[in-house]
């Protein structure tokens, strides 16, 4: 197995920051008698530093770039904070890159980023199924840690911070069966997008454990924006749909503001439920029953992940392996699904 | 008057930017020739380059410096979105500071970012009116450009990219009183904040206008969250208001929360009207009256400003004055407000 900074710091007696200082060209406060011994038991154990994190601990920027697609969503924002509050703590600042689209210009995203010298990079933005082997390429240049919100499978050292969408799809579509509904529409995110395919797949599994037949004619492709479940209503309803699972809130929101212009109930017309749990939710006539993420637990985390990758206190995985910790979902029931009525409503 | 690029580049018939990359050290694609046009025609002028704009021109990290409170608030996020949205497309990344409250760590705040070597600084967090002298004192030492969103008097090469919130709160109020209300609570903002008083004068002008005394007790002291706004209903019911100006969204969102709790009927039993106009007000089952703020625009013409400023084209005024430009709000009535039914309804 490979010998790590941990390793050193058990036989030495000393904490992992110490021997990551000690290894370190940079003055600092570490005596020469402690810097010899971690030298010299480094080199007994055939210590063979990442170089990585030894470049991070002899030249930092105290810059962490982010890339991210959009602020506006309040789950992203949240996300943002909780990850800003632990690393500007540590003394980084955030760098932020706003991606729309990988399609074009996710490779010059990267470089421009890393153009501007970060100690490491965030990717907080989905990545599209289809673009993954080509990011996963540009990534392979990069020696800096990423930690990804994603199963990126990124070739660089670094961590995949996951939530497990397709569970949460899965429970929220198994809440609306168990309630008696079987036309179930669901407003999909942006199509290709690995976070999308797994609430889709959720969402698939409950119906088929449920005996329900997968119908695609009841998934609208929307893209997380409230503007798209706005205007996925009419269209499902002409579905004859008896509850929907929109696959974030702001979607379900839309629904909202469509429901209101055509005179629909929500829940006695129509079952609503969405994902993420945003505050905003609570704010509504009839709050609105969501999954929770964790978005600020997993913010702190990508955040000190990031703050240990940097300084050379988190252990690589070998062979260039990444970590992985994932959250699971919570169902939040709160009154905007009910019972169907009768089989056909509208 | 002080010589400007502008001047130079009118004389030699050139763009101002060519102007000032020819007065550049920097390598470019501007030929000998027009090199050697530019700066006789500087020296035939008695062209005195402004230091800080000079200096930016031959060395830019293409960072900006932006400090803000709390992105998690939609007007904020959508404020940053458009900035970026601007400074991106020119190579420009946002680094991001976040700053809760001024008092203890503002120019730690400003060091730290400088200390990361950005080439502008976007102040976007208000400033308390107790803290402003301090803070203008440690913005003395900065010799690049400085855009902020309120009226700053920062010492520095800039822009203020300021709101009427005076008349926002006027706006307001005045609608409230034309619809018949006389005892109209305030969920105000953080204390001390200008947008905050701001908005305060405008709300007693209003009254004055109309001959209703203000009354400091229906005023509650909030702080721009949602869950001030939802602390607040219980007091000013005891109040016996019969309708709320919230300083913003937010605080109106909290209200419509604690009105569900009481039984109270939004605008039958009690009018509210916000400031700011998110999108999210629209989601309402009664849509949120509100008072529109430009965000997008705002933070569009921010993103340019702060180009300009750090490229060298933007004239800076003299005596270090600095320019200022202000946007006016427009009342957006959605059916939050009513009539008052009688005398007191509580």
């Amino acid at each position: 197995m490979k010998v790590t900074i941990k390793d050193i710091a058990r036989e030495c007696g000393l904490s992992t920051a110490a021997v990551s200082m000690a290894l370190s060209d940079r003055p600092n406060r570490i005596s020469q008698n402690t810097r010899d011994l971690v030298r010299m038991t480094a080199e007994r154990l055939h210590y063979q530093p990442n170089q990585a994190a030894v470049s991070l601990i002899t030249r930092r920027s105290k810059r962490v770039g982010i890339v991210i697609n959009d602020l506006t969503n309040p789950h992203i924002s949240s996300l943002f904070m909780a990850i800003n509050s632990v690393i500007q703590k540590r003394g980084y600042h955030l760098l932020c890159h706003v991606l729309i689209d990988c399609s074009e210009n996710a490779t010059e995203g990267i470089q421009r980023i890393l153009s501007s010298d970060v100690d490491g990079i965030i990717w907080g933005k989905p990545i599209k199924e289809s673009e993954r082997e080509k990011l996963q390429v540009s990534m392979g240049s990069i020696d800096i840690p990423v930690i990804a919100m994603d199963e990126s499978g990124f070739p660089c050292p670094g961590a995949d911070i996951v939530f497990d969408y397709e569970k949460a799809g899965y429970l929220a579509t198994q809440h609306l069966l168990e309630m008696g509904h079987r036309r179930i529409g669901c407003v999909a995110g942006t199509a290709d997008f690995k976070v999308t395919i797994d609430r889709l797949c959720g969402y698939r599994r409950a119906l088929d454990e449920a005996g329900v037949p997968f119908d695609q004619r009841l998934v609208y492709d929307g893209n997380y924006t409230l503007a798209s479940g706005r205007d996925s209503l009419s269209y499902l309803l002409g579905q004859k749909v008896t509850a929907i699972f929109a696959m974030n809130d702001e979607m379900a929101f839309g629904l909202y503001q469509s429901a209101r212009q055509y005179g629909i109930r929500i829940p006695t017309d129509l079952s609503v439920i969405g994902c993420d749990n945003v505050p905003f939710g609570d704010t509504l006539e009839i709050p609105l029953s969501t999954l929770n993420v964790p978005t600020e637990e997993m913010g702190r985390v990508i955040g000190m992940k990031m703050i240990e990758a940097i300084e050379g206190e988190m252990d690589f995985l070998p062979g260039g392996k990444r970590i992985r910790i994932s959250y699971e979902p919570a169902l939040l029931l709160k009154g905007s699904t009910a019972r169907i009525q009768n089989d056909v409503q509208m």
